[in-house]
């Protein structure tokens, strides 16, 4: 009986494992293809490559799900969900450092020239992901799922601050082209703060897998439109 | 007995939450500073919050050291890492496949304005990143450590590659403003293809943990210089 379990535990690890290159085949076959619609500046094709996208998310929730499985063979199902979202939300920790970071070594090209008046903007971007950062943090501290939902569900607010900025340094880039290079920074800055925002969704969705266990999320809103953008 | 070994277990698993929590409260300061210095262009306390960022690292590896601890507990040490690293492989597998959709995204922005020349070096750009993740991956299946070491020294070309495009395309936007919404998308997908390359690295260092466990894996060499930038 022992052998018959530990046969079929390692069937599950083996699952888990073809499961992950499979996923890796998709991720790499996408960026070829995404390539290769760059060149040929095909659309449709293109359609088709963030439409294939789900695919890759379907399986890392079957991931997910299988390490679950194995992880719910032992008696410890909650401790090992802790072990789980801790070591993730630690990585998604790590990121928004790297993320802060990048902001600050930007601030130092950017003070070898005038001040730029968009910095107001990022500033308050800033804030609003920090706000985000704190909350999820509460909400993991106090496995407060229903604030877990507050904050997935206010990261269109982030999405939709960045995109306003975007565009706005758009626009001064053209009018001024010396402003490029500081504006080049600002954007990114502006990029990095809105992935810190992901990374408070990320956390906040690892309360809810803390919490609920495989229960699944509702739907959410995103509003970064600027992949689309097109001259203003 | 088993009593005293379930509480000192609970007692590791809140110190993981702790060290977590911790964690979360440095990367949100980290953010605020780095806003800070950004309104008051002050480049000392800039320089502290890059170092900073090491604290947090450094939590990261604290926090994953317990988890190995946690996970040594049991019988099954090298299917717990297999799991974490099945896990945490997904996880950024998946990014790769949201960084090559963004890139087909972007590719239809780009779509309505005439062909930009560097799209050539784009090109070439994501063609290294997907050779690396196809090492990477190889690695993984094979549990081959010296090709993840490889894969992993070679980010180095990755992140110089993307640097030269980099500085070309602004280059570029200065000769041409009519050229600026192009090439700052191409900067994105360039971006976007350059942490494609760090995700693989990601990958590699996981099948190295896998593999080693937690022994130190040797340091290594980052030329991604675009973060300190200035007009050309």
């Amino acid at each position: 009986m022992h052998d018959h379990i530990v046969k079929s535990f390692d069937e599950e690890q083996r699952r888990l494992l073809n499961e992950t290159l499979r996923m890796g085949e998709m991720a790499i076959a996408q960026l070829e293809a995404a390539l290769d619609v760059l060149q040929r500046r095909d659309d449709k094709a293109a359609e088709r490559i963030i439409a294939n996208d789900e695919a890759i998310d379907a399986l890392e929730h079957e991931v997910s799900h299988d390490v679950m499985k194995l992880a719910l063979r032992g008696p410890l199902a909650r401790d090992l969900r802790e072990i789980l979202a801790a070591i993730r939300i630690a990585s998604d920790i790590e990121r928004v450092g790297d993320y802060a970071a990048n902001v600050a070594k930007r601030s130092i090209a950017l003070n070898l020239a005038p001040p730029l008046p968009q910095i107001a903007g990022l500033h308050a971007l800033g804030m609003l992901a920090a706000q985000q950062m704190r909350d999820v943090m509460a909400a993991y501290r106090d496995s407060d799922v229903e604030l877990a939902k507050r904050v997935r569900a206010r990261d269109a607010e982030v999405d939709a601050a960045y995109t306003g900025l975007f565009r706005e340094l758009l626009t001064y880039m053209m009018e001024d082209p010396r402003s490029i290079t500081g504006c080049t920074h600002v954007m990114f800055m502006a990029k990095n703060i809105e992935r810190i925002g992901d990374h408070a969704t990320n956390i906040a969705e690892n309360v809810w897998f803390l919490v609920k266990g495989d229960e699944a999320l509702p739907p959410r809103e995103k509003r970064d439109a600027t992949s689309s953008t097109v001259a203003p």
